[in-house]
């Protein structure tokens, strides 16, 4: 009878400190438990979707085989898992992970579909923690990351918070008489010109003028390649497509008309109605951006294609350069205070990635590294003494060739090889040498670059690791300090 | 000497009063400015844009040929002009006139294109009051129409405001069961039975159920002209596609499950995110268009297209009835107190018109008007005695046929004459009775109802007005009031 009851005791005894464990231990990792707020964004063909894709895919398939050395949670074994798991703005389009990788796993490979607008991904990542303090609290904690994804033409609309009507016509005037830019605007300058810019507004011709104006940029972005497009939403409206905000224009003719009377016109006239426009898209849209989303995010990722640009000669990569540089004043508000007056953003870490660094040889990837460094240089100095940490690398989301040695001339020199992507077909090839600073003009005229895109090299099964270059060290800087 | 100073001081004082004068006017008739917010909605198939585009035609085009006698403000003579104006809401798509009206005067004319989404259009009308004191005290008052054109589905979506996710899933569950739409839905319906709902949440199938759910629905709306569209945004998603907020459909099988299991269930289980994408979707869609639209309006006409219906068959017609319903639910806040707790609308007047009376022979549309009076009855009754006025109208916003008589085994019958949409061959026929109430089953057998859709009959060009039936009757129940 006593042994019974003991022995009754001792299950309630038990199961009372199990269930009282296990209360603590969801209460420790309740309060341990991390979130990191991570945006991505992109210039032009700078293969946004490729890296969240392969960023996910690295995590959620790690292994033994995984090339992850630099992580140190994981180089530490401290690394449990990562899944994914619901995210949390239900508004939000998701990120199509699952379709991005059937694209990897086709046979043969292909690269995903780019992203349109906004899109979330969340991961749960548990991990052991280093600080001793914490290990005998807990056994493991989870690192939540919502990943966002969005267009990074919303950041180079940042500028225009601080420019008048005037002021941002005429840097898009100049923009556009600019020689990349200026055969193709020539249609749309003359037809500007000959606005009376005081008469009765005519809302059919600025919706049509805005519409040259749109396809303009359209044209800049997707045959040219280049970044700098302002407005941002212009290409890419979602709902407001066909709203009167998305319908104005710079106007080009600032220096033939009197100041005064642009000051004092009404906005029934076709001036004060394309300022009364931009001004509500600085409001409804830009602002808009900041107050919904920019304030949110802990970290970001921006990724650069600069080999494109190299290619294309001096005038795309000058483009490259304008679009860093505008860019870097939505990070800057160590500095300004514009956007830390209007919306408080709190990033700490920025991290600005040279894509396609398998698209050149592994001992030019040092040299890309520092030609990203030297572009985001001035302001970057600047960043370093303010609250934003900030790094530069060189990665291959994906990696799509391989490396090696050729002859040439008798002398070993490195090689890449994989698929072009115009046809499928093996090469292997040099494909020169990369600056590592801002080349001069002597170097465009020599021509000595020549980059080839490539397609995904290999079919990769969903439930394996995408091949990469410097992911780990892209999870180091971004996730590491919150993983200790 | 003095006389030069009088004339002086004469001049002075004819400018000083003139300027007064103007001013005084200026004032009064800013102040006696008036506003409406205009809301047009249809279900499917009505002709939205074809009515919103003949509404504007009359008003900025009318002249002595326009045939409006029974708007009082142009029978008396009091209407000056109307012209457009732009728009209120810089961030809502314009209202396209111009290009609905180039199908019209193309040759051959053609309908426009459906608008989609939400789009706006302002008019300023010019007229004369007829009450004296005012008449004394200006010449001439504007009213201010701002015309907001929104699918009908977003009202039909207002009943989920009231419904528990498990509410709405039986009574959706019922509607898919019915005969139009069980044939289409039966491989959706055996996926969602095959569902274990508390397993822990797959969101790849969740997406894959939701685009299916949304097909069907596509389907329902496009293939079969079918109007109880449940939840509305998913067929017309804007920026929120591919959000989460999108991606839930009917559980079909709450029969089977433990309802205390399900009220327990948490988001991460199947039911669970379904029933919490529900709720989501209640706030950040229906209540949104409530609150951001729909507590503007003072006049609302709701469009339906009577005829496609009883071409169809009964379950087309039931369809129909129970649209109807479901939208009367908007518009019933005299009596539930759901949408005055929640938004405060203050919608004064309500019209409801059967449009394409130009489709039937005349002495068919007082049958017409009848039967859209029967079919709103219910909740018309009970509205009569409310704040709303309510009335019904059998219109044609744009006539496509002639009227006149024919000989059928000797006897004079009356025909309508047109070009039929699908070959554009001019045809004359009595497409038959339209019952003025609501038919019996025995109605259904005999099919002796048979409309045809017709094409435009004449190019009309942009400045004149569009050929029509009782858009004046239109114009006075929801203008006259306002411009008296």
């Amino acid at each position: 009878m006593v042994t019974e009851q003991v022995l009754f005791m001792a299950l309630i005894n038990k199961e009372t400190i199990e269930r009282l464990k296990q209360k603590t231990n969801d209460l420790v990792n309740r309060t341990l438990d991390k979130h990191i707020n991570l945006a991505v964004t992109g210039l032009s063909r700078s293969g946004k979707t490729a890296f969240i894709t392969s960023f996910v895919n690295q995590l959620v398939n790690e292994n033994s085989q995984s090339q992850l050395d630099f992580f140190s949670a994981i180089h530490q074994g401290r690394f449990i898992a990562a899944k994914r798991v619901p995210q949390k703005n239900l508004h939000i389009a998701r990120f199509e992970y699952d379709k991005a990788m059937a694209a990897f796993s086709n046979e043969p490979p292909s690269w995903p579909e780019p992203t349109q607008g906004i899109s979330e991904l969340r991961l749960a990542i548990r991990y052991q923690p280093e600080n001793s303090l914490l290990k005998y609290a807990t056994d493991t904690v989870t690192l939540y990351v919502d990943i966002t994804d969005y267009p990074g033409e919303w950041l180079l609309d940042l500028p225009l918070l601080d420019q008048t009507f005037e002021q941002w016509s005429e840097a898009t005037t100049e923009l556009l008489q600019q020689p990349l830019r200026a055969k193709q605007a020539q249609g749309f300058l003359t037809k500007v010109a000959e606005l009376d810019p005081f008469e009765p507004v005519d809302e059919e011709k600025l919706a049509s003028l805005s519409q040259e104006y749109t396809q303009l940029l359209l044209h800049y972005r997707h045959e040219l390649g280049l970044s700098v497009i302002q407005p941002g939403r212009f290409i890419l409206p979602g709902d407001l497509a066909g709203a009167p905000i998305l319908q104005f224009f710079p106007f080009t003719e600032f220096a033939q008309i009197n100041i005064d009377d642009y000051q004092s016109a009404g906005d029934d006239t076709l001036i004060g109605m394309l300022r009364a426009r931009y001004l509500e898209y600085k409001e409804r849209v830009v602002k808009a951006f900041y107050k919904q989303h920019f304030v949110n995010f802990d970290r970001q990722i921006i990724l650069a294609d600069c080999l494109t640009p190299l290619n294309a000669g001096q005038d795309s990569f000058n483009d490259l350069q304008q679009a860093l540089n505008l860019i870097m004043k939505s990070f800057d508000y160590g500095k300004s205070d514009m956007l830390t007056r209007l919306f408080s953003p709190k990033i700490d870490k920025l991290l600005f990635a040279a894509t396609k660094a398998d698209h050149v040889t592994p001992e030019q990837h040092q040299h890309l590294m520092s030609l990203l460094d030297q572009l985001v240089h001035q302001t970057k100095h600047q960043l370093s003494f303010d609250e934003i940490k900030m790094s530069t690398q060189a990665i291959a989301s994906v990696k799509a060739t391989k490396a090696g040695q050729g002859k040439y001339q008798g002398k070993n020199i490195p090689v890449i090889q994989g698929k072009a992507l115009a046809d499928n077909k093996l090469v292997t090839l040099f494909p020169g040498a990369v600056p590592s600073t801002i080349p001069k003009a002597s170097y465009w005229q020599e021509k000595s670059f020549n980059y080839l895109s490539f397609a995904p090299l290999e079919t990769v099964s969903t439930h394996h690791t995408l091949p990469h270059l410097r992911m780990d060290q892209v999870f180091e800087f971004l996730l590491g300090d919150k993983m200790t």
